[in-house]
């Protein structure tokens, strides 16, 4: 029997994300794992199952992933952390974009990754009842990533509460005009993460006695110019936000451009919160909610790995990463509750 | 005959890169080109050939792209231009990523990719003359992104001319202690850019009469922490430069960080121009020195597509690809420059 990647963990004490990064040479672990992952590797003669011939056991060794948009960077990283634990597998990776509906009904139709992959993680597409039975009715099976279906094993977050903790942080630094600036436009995939973040937007809202105003939720495509000109639209309403909840850090990170060529400036005039903590959010001081983004993709890789190899228990595991409110510098009291703080002082 | 992607272009007089684009139902171009891009595909039976089965003639249906790290921008976008276009031609995407050389050597070793694709874009990767030969020697054609060989067609840009004008942009400025933040630290992989971009540096100041400091070239893993870290080191130095050249946005972005957390504000305490014109630079108005990324991998991938179908000459192309100066408020002149400038006034 060949020692396989959950062998070395189990050995070295670490997760199999740690021993894929150790045995690739990538950096954010310390030299004293590194060595402990090798030592594990060398006794278990791991390193000769990473050099296999590419045919092992009638498996094509090849894992197929389809995404929505590969510039996106949550999806990047996604791909990065699944990538990682499949080349220290031996797995390939297969890539397929599935950027609209048109192209996820092709793709769903042909299948064209039957019989040319292993095993398939879906990122962040919205499958109808009626793909997900296609999907699920091929021999390989199927991880999910940022939607979860009952027949398959998923890795995401809570985005409800997630958006819920982002709108509540806005909410108890006083403000009461908070806009949103969500989803893609219509003629995108729309997966449920972005509704379910409205969700717990309006949720907050209401229990905060706030009306929802239809006028201050403008759509950003989650890209930073799509996040620019929602910030522009909102900043032109009457009564405009004094806090705005933007669903991505890229959108918010857009959003604050805008506010910065009007001549104001976050948090004093408006707050910000993103959502992701994208490598740049710390750079730019945004405050954010973060989600763990590579350990979404390693986790899914390893899900279906196990599958793959029949090492797991076979049961559908949805796994639910925590997210957190990070405050940095792009939130504050609002402008009335600060005057008010300062008359109560 | 089948139309390829080439005959609806031509036809419809839009570039390659665009028929990908509104085939696949992409942003960024007009509804009128899409219109016609459209028609043109339907008056080519286009269609029809996206949809053909997966094996056409023999062939795998399939290209390989080695990259060096899928987390990073440039990586991320080159891959997304090359998708693109392989995709609207009917071709799936193989990712290998080859981290360091430890996993270069494997790959060239191993060659895993062999019979599995029709054609290999390898992307910033070094590969030395016997390594080249190896690949070379493989039935599927070959194209380089980032370096160029003799015996390939390749993508790439003027890394010397491009740090030139950055260089020189900063001397044109006054700036006589000019700091650079460079290439990966020694274990990583290590390509030709970072070299040639120190060449450009080192050139102009020579010409400016400028003695190159060691101490100011200080490498930054072309990351944003590494950026960050490397700024930190460069403001410890005696006599601390006044300007400085991160050989990519996202090191550049780190170091501006580090700026404004020392209580300095660039350009006024010191100019930082970046490197790739990466989303984010417009959104933090940093200076850059911009290239076409996305359409380096649409190029790579128009280039492999060309070899593989036989329509090219088959000769040897290297494209090199423009980059401009695009100064935004990151950077501005010399202090004691200024304060000359005002002397004089």
């Amino acid at each position: 029997v060949t020692a396989n990647i959950g062998d070395v963990a189990q050995l070295a004490g670490v997760s199999v994300a740690t021993v894929s990064r150790a045995i690739r040479g990538l950096p954010n672990i310390s030299p004293a794992t590194r060595e402990r992952v090798l030592r594990a590797a060398e006794q278990l003669h791991y390193v000769a199952h990473l050099q296999a011939p590419r045919q092992v056991a009638g498996r094509t060794m090849t894992v197929g992933m389809a995404v929505p948009l590969l510039t996106q960077w949550f999806i990047a990283q996604v791909i990065a952390g699944a990538e990682g634990v499949l080349a220290a597998s031996g797995f390939d990776l297969l890539l397929y974009s599935v950027p609209d509906d048109h192209a996820k009904q092709r793709f769903v139709d042909q299948l064209p990754f039957s019989q040319r992959v292993d095993g398939l993680i879906a990122v962040d597409l919205p499958f109808l009842p009626d793909e997900m039975d296609r999907l699920s009715d091929q021999a390989i099976p199927l991880v999910t990533v940022g939607t979860s279906y009952d027949c398959a094993p998923s890795v995401t977050i809570d985005n409800l509460d997630a958006a819920a903790k982002a709108t509540r942080h806005l909410v108890e630094l006083g403000h009461r005009r908070i806009g949103m600036i969500s989803h893609f436009p219509p003629q995108a995939l729309m997966s449920a993460g972005p509704l379910l973040r409205r969700e717990g937007y309006e949720r907050v809202l209401a229990e905060a006695g706030i009306a929802v105003r239809e006028e201050l939720i403008v759509p950003g495509n989650f890209a930073m110019e799509g996040g620019a000109e929602a910030m522009a639209q909102l900043l032109a309403v009457d009564r405009p936000p004094t806090a705005v909840f933007a669903q991505s850090d890229e959108m918010a990170i857009g959003a604050l451009k805008t506010v910065r060529d009007a001549g104001l400036r976050a948090p004093n005039d408006i707050s910000v919160i993103g959502f992701d903590d994208h490598d740049m959010a710390a750079f730019t001081d945004l405050t954010t909610v973060a989600q763990p983004v590579l350990h979404q993709g390693e986790t899914a890789a390893t899900l279906l790995l196990d599958r793959i190899t029949g090492d797991g228990s076979g049961e559908v595991t949805s796994v639910v990463m925590p997210t957190e409110v990070v405050v940095r510098a792009t939130t504050g009291p609002a402008r009335s509750s600060r005057t008010g703080m300062a008359a109560a002082q």
